[in-house]
């Protein structure tokens, strides 16, 4: 059987436990009228956000559809609007279960936490194996109709050259969408949760999910449209862009190998993906608590299950893709080049010699980063380590220690995630060069489905909370949310630690897509893309600052909105008095509308920031320095990116979990507890993370691949 | 007459200056009796605080000199000795003017503002000129011997090398002592400012500066160990490397020269020293408020003149040491390179063909980079414009929205000064490639006496204030002090964002340092320092990892001093309940021992990061892929340093700045003045910045140079 043909099968199969396992949960008890009324409010919003995100996303799309059309020709532009589309639509799934399930989740935490947790991580396998589903089938399936359908052949250079194009132009559709999305629901969930804090809590005095808080709604719908939507847009275009790198590479660099293993090799990056489908459906079945109270426990033992069971199906499908795990690929076959050898030294066929076999052990580096990930994640955000314990403790000293030493442990919490990914660069680039990086990144990838399930579960248990609170339910449903929610924290860091860890690598991998899309375009430029030209130096430091610049902007913007939310507020209790004394009913969803507006208004500019640099700097340094200089400054930028993007990144999702639970850890009782003056500072330190940790550092991740995208396409679109 | 020479003789009239200046501000009015025993505590407090320092950096210093002279030889050890005990002696000398003008400032300040910043701005001159005389004096005297009295000869290439290693060592000297001193005096300064806060203006409710604060001299004590002798020491380190990394520079690719022009183009960097050194005295007498208010226009005055005469002074300087402006030097003479050519490509001898004409408008490139850092700073961090009043407005909303806008504001505020870099490494390798990026960053720093000035004003003025509160004068004094004072923070920041910003430029000759001195010594290694290779993409990461690291160690060492401090005070206000009502002294003294030795404790393991950095990260990479990619991985660590650390040093000394004056700005009765919420929000706000702007950011600056330096010393020593 075609090869692309299995991949697409797996792809389905995600599909169908999707569908399966929607009925399963949505036929799961709704809860009584009061939260289902609830949840139909939040479910409202956020529909009505979506809609207009998309409808202006859209317009945007359609722009962007029209130019690559013009510039890169039809097939690209079709590219381009599939992975736009299916980058929307993996949004928009996960909105859907997401604020279908949170009310049945409070339910379901009526009955028990085991039930409670069941029902939430149902929810976040859905989202997450549609969103590896998704994205695998939209990378094979359009494969497959360019080379199956429409016989594009592997071994002619310029149909080569229109299947690398397109899968670029598809991985950009996906990945300009993500950013919106991310921005766009990270502004949105932080507004109103920052701006529903800051006049609820703080001025009028009511707790957190106070019906009485006319943001309340909005804020609940943040959850689902920032945490779930835009995670997923997010994670989908991770995936479609690391498989979709690898691939491109592959056709880029090993088009002189024999033309089955080449085949074979194209196709492998969605078996493994594939594969690891199958797994994370299996790894799904073993998160349960096992009469303990350990959520993490829990969710580690499918994640566990999955990356085990990955180990052999992953070196399954290479052999079976492959034929001969140790025939080598690469270096003889191309030219002879030595495997510690610069990539492409000598233009587009150097590439270092390596076997199935070194792919496979890549592979594992890969699975075993993402677990490597995960650990430290959990040790920087979880209440029982000494990170959070340190902030919890400043907190006792006041609101300033408290930020001091969450940015501390923010500044920190980078270094173990560096060393990480810089010894998981070494290891496989000494197996297998450029390749073996690929690798290593699609196998982390692959895991998404497993990943993004934990994640996923956390808005679910957050809005479940919410619900329980608002519908007035027993106090001891909300502590099993509470319980529930303190591990969403985690999981939620833990997405984002092995987004940015991943584009780590995925960003290496397009480099050299650049570079050797150069070599192969430009043939006559001599590009020196040695750190002793000044124009690499200059590279590096306007793309290490488009991270800054763009946290800024988000971090500015979330802000704004929040004074908006604030006034609105503010202007309720003056215009229904009665609402305090629940004689009047706050209008939810005027605020859930002016926070809409805001966020949609407040996405764009930074969003077109990474779309623009890249094209503003080659021209500026092309009319300065020369055409040479301005690709040697144009590639520098697109590490600069991930240098400076990693460590922002880094530290802001890491950082604001950190500061969340160190909150949540004095509300426990620690350190004075709930009321206390140490919580009152830890809110401080959780309303200064909200931001951090779910606008600006999140969206990083897109920023870094779209800046690396665009490069490529306005190569392709010199070179036309 | 021999050019080094003259530049020994304008060093000298900068030594000269300063004792003048001195005579006249210690002979002025040394205030009431009550001033002089608060005087003499802070004094006592900062004099043994300084020992202890300087006593344990000695221990440290003595077994780099023994390890310096074993693998470097005696000649270098002893370069690294002068460089380490004049860093020192800056420190020293600054720190004893502040604490001798401060209360003399205070009693000025009751006849006049004017007054005052006479007085206050004089004192600041005295230490800037006095660290630029130094340093100028330790390159120029130690030049001197080497070539004049010793004999050395530029001709012959093993004597040029043994004053290339002298030259490094010295600069090592200088970097090691002033990390030290930058960062136990920045802990010392924050730890006792944040912990008297806490306990004072929070807990016990006193004002900032209130005598019955056991930790108020501490406080006052911090601000002349840290803003004054730790700044001293950071900027003669600064001057040292800079000029020094010009010199060794021209040693290193420019032989091949006329003998004469040689000599003159390695003297000229001294030179340029010394003209911009007259100029700054010159300038330091039009420092005057003309009848107005405007304090910060005062000192653009002063500036502007030391700016504008510096112009005709550095043409006439280098048309004397080179003879002919327009003569070609480098290019046809060393092989002949096209202008843009990559520095290096061929070896030791490649450098693209400049004139005098081209160096004179490198520096004047230079020169204005420093008024247009100025400026942006001023914009970032002043209270007239829109960052510090933004930051200002969101404390309405409370401590969370202040902290989110301030951290907003200081990401943002890197983008200005990176594109002015990037603008001035673009137009000066234009013109003169890497030696036009050595001259720019040159006569950067030949400005340091009028910068350091300015910069050396402001604990002056912070120190005076406290005394007028403590000797409880009359009111109108503490706001002339304070209107003093108000500029004092901005003027701080700009030294900080102009020793970050010189630091990009010189990081980049020290990089071509670097790899020049890399092909000398070891000829036969082919280092790939290209972005394709993954080691370099590696040192890359660990590069940018530093900062991070490093701000780490230095904000959680504040936290963890500052909460000694509250212990203390808690302790003393326990044990002698008479001191709210007077009635009892608290022990300064006790208060100032203790956070002595939590300074003195909590520096060493950071500031050895650095040092040990490049070491492990070479001789890992050694071990897992060999010399050639150790040496790639190092070179891509020392600009990784850079790339990095420029915009951590960026953001949290200018952001930092801003909280301070979004403090103050709302204090002059804006969003409801003193003791409204907004005031509380705001003195958050200004506590997270205390470590930012005074701890961690500044550090950053030596951390990058020592960095390189020790790469290069590490050169040598595998070298010898």
């Amino acid at each position: 059987m075609d090869l692309v043909l299995i991949a697409i099968v797996l792809g389905l199969l995600a599909v169908v436990y999707g569908f399966v396992t929607s009925r399963q949960v949505l036929g799961a008890d709704a809860g009584n009228e009061k939260m289902q009324e609830i949840a139909g409010a939040i479910q409202e919003g956020a529909q009505a956000y979506l809609k207009r995100q998309y409808t202006t996303i859209a317009l945007v799309g359609v722009v962007v559809a029209v130019l690559v059309a013009i510039f890169l020709g039809w097939l690209s532009a079709v590219g381009f609007v599939i992975g736009a589309i299916l980058s929307g639509v993996a949004g928009f799934i996960g909105m859907n279960i997401s604020v279908k399930s949170n009310l049945r989740t409070a339910a379901a935490a009526m009955k028990g936490l085991q039930q409670g947790l069941t029902l939430a991580f149902r929810a976040g396998a859905i989202t997450g194996l549609l969103v590896a589903g998704l994205a695998l089938l939209a990378i094979a399936v359009f494969y497959y109709v360019l080379v199956n359908v429409m016989g594009l052949s592997l071994s002619d250079a310029g149909e080569r050259r229109i299947i690398v194009d397109a899968l670029v132009a598809l991985a950009f559709g996906a990945s300009l969408i993500s950013i919106f999305a991310r921005l766009g629901g990270g502004i949105f969930t932080k507004a109103a949760d920052v701006g529903a804090d800051l006049v609820g809590k703080v001025e009028a005095g009511i707790p957190e999910d106070d019906p009485r808080n006319p943001a309340v709604i909005a804020d609940n719908v943040g959850d689902n449209v920032g945490d779930c939507a835009g995670m997923a847009a997010d994670l989908f275009e991770t995936y479609v862009v690391t498989v979709g790198a690898t691939m491109v590479l592959t056709l880029l660099l090993l088009f002189n190998s024999d033309a089955d293993v080449f085949a074979g090799l194209v196709a492998l990056p969605l078996l493994i993906g594939g594969a690891c489908i199958v797994t994370s459906i299996i790894g799904t079945y073993f998160v349960r608590l096992g009469g303990g109270t350990n959520v993490m426990g829990a969710m580690y033992k499918g994640f566990i299950v999955t990356a085990v069971l990955s180990v052999p199906l992953i070196y399954f499908v290479t052999q079976y893709a492959l034929g001969d795990m140790n025939a080598v690929i690469g270096g003889e076959n191309l030219g002879a080049v030595d495997p510690g050898a610069p990539i492409a030294e000598e233009g587009t066929s150097s590439i270092a010699p390596f076997t199935g076999m070194d792919l496979f052990w890549c592979s594992l580096i890969g699975l075993l980063l993402t677990g490597v990930i995960i650990w430290i994640t959990e040790y920087y955000t979880g209440t029982n380590f000494r990170p959070v314990r340190s902030i919890a403790k400043a907190s006792e000293t006041g609101h300033g220690t408290n930020v001091i030493q969450g940015l501390a442990i923010s500044l920190e919490s980078t270094a173990l995630p560096t060393l990480a990914i810089v010894a998981g660069i070494i290891v496989s680039y000494q197996l297998a060069g450029l390749m073996g990086i690929a690798y290593a990144a699609t196998a982390m990838l692959a895991l998404a489905g497993m990943v993004v399930a934990l994640d996923a579960y956390g808005p679910v248990t957050d809005n479940a909370g919410g619900i329980a609170e608002m519908a007035g339910l027993d106090e001891s449903v909300r502590e099993k949310t509470d319980a529930l929610d303190a591990v969403g924290n985690t999981t939620k860091a833990v997405t984002k630690g092995y987004a940015i860890g991943s584009a780590g690598l995925a960003a290496l991998v397009l480099f050299a897509a650049y570079t050797t899309d150069l070599a192969e375009l430009f043939p006559a430029a001599d590009v020196d893309f040695s750190l002793e030209n000044p124009y690499v130096i200059v590279g590096l430091l306007l793309g290490a600052l488009l991270p800054y610049l763009f946290g800024a902007m988000g971090m500015t913007a979330v802000g704004r909105a929040a004074g908006d939310v604030v006034k609105d507020v503010r202007a309720q209790f003056k215009e229904k008095p009665g609402i305090m004394d629940y004689s009047e009913k706050p209008d939810y969803a005027r605020t859930v509308d002016l926070v809409t507006k805001a966020a949609i208004k407040e996405m764009i500019i930074p969003s077109l920031l990474p779309v623009l640099a890249p094209i503003v700097v080659y021209f500026v340094i092309l009319a300065v320095a020369g055409q040479e200089n301005a690709f040697a400054a144009l590639g520098a930028l697109l590490l600069g990116v991930i240098v400076g993007g990693l460590f922002v990144a880094l530290s802001m999702t890491a950082g604001g979990g950190a500061w969340d639970n160190a909150k949540k850890y004095i509300e426990d009782g620690n350190h004075g507890g709930k009321g206390s003056e140490a919580h009152k500072a830890a809110v401080t330190g959780d309303t200064v993370g909200d931001p951090y940790k779910d606008t600006a550092g999140p969206a990083v991740n897109p920023m870094i691949k779209i800046t690396n995208i665009v490069a490529l396409l306005l190569l392709a679109a010199l070179a036309h």
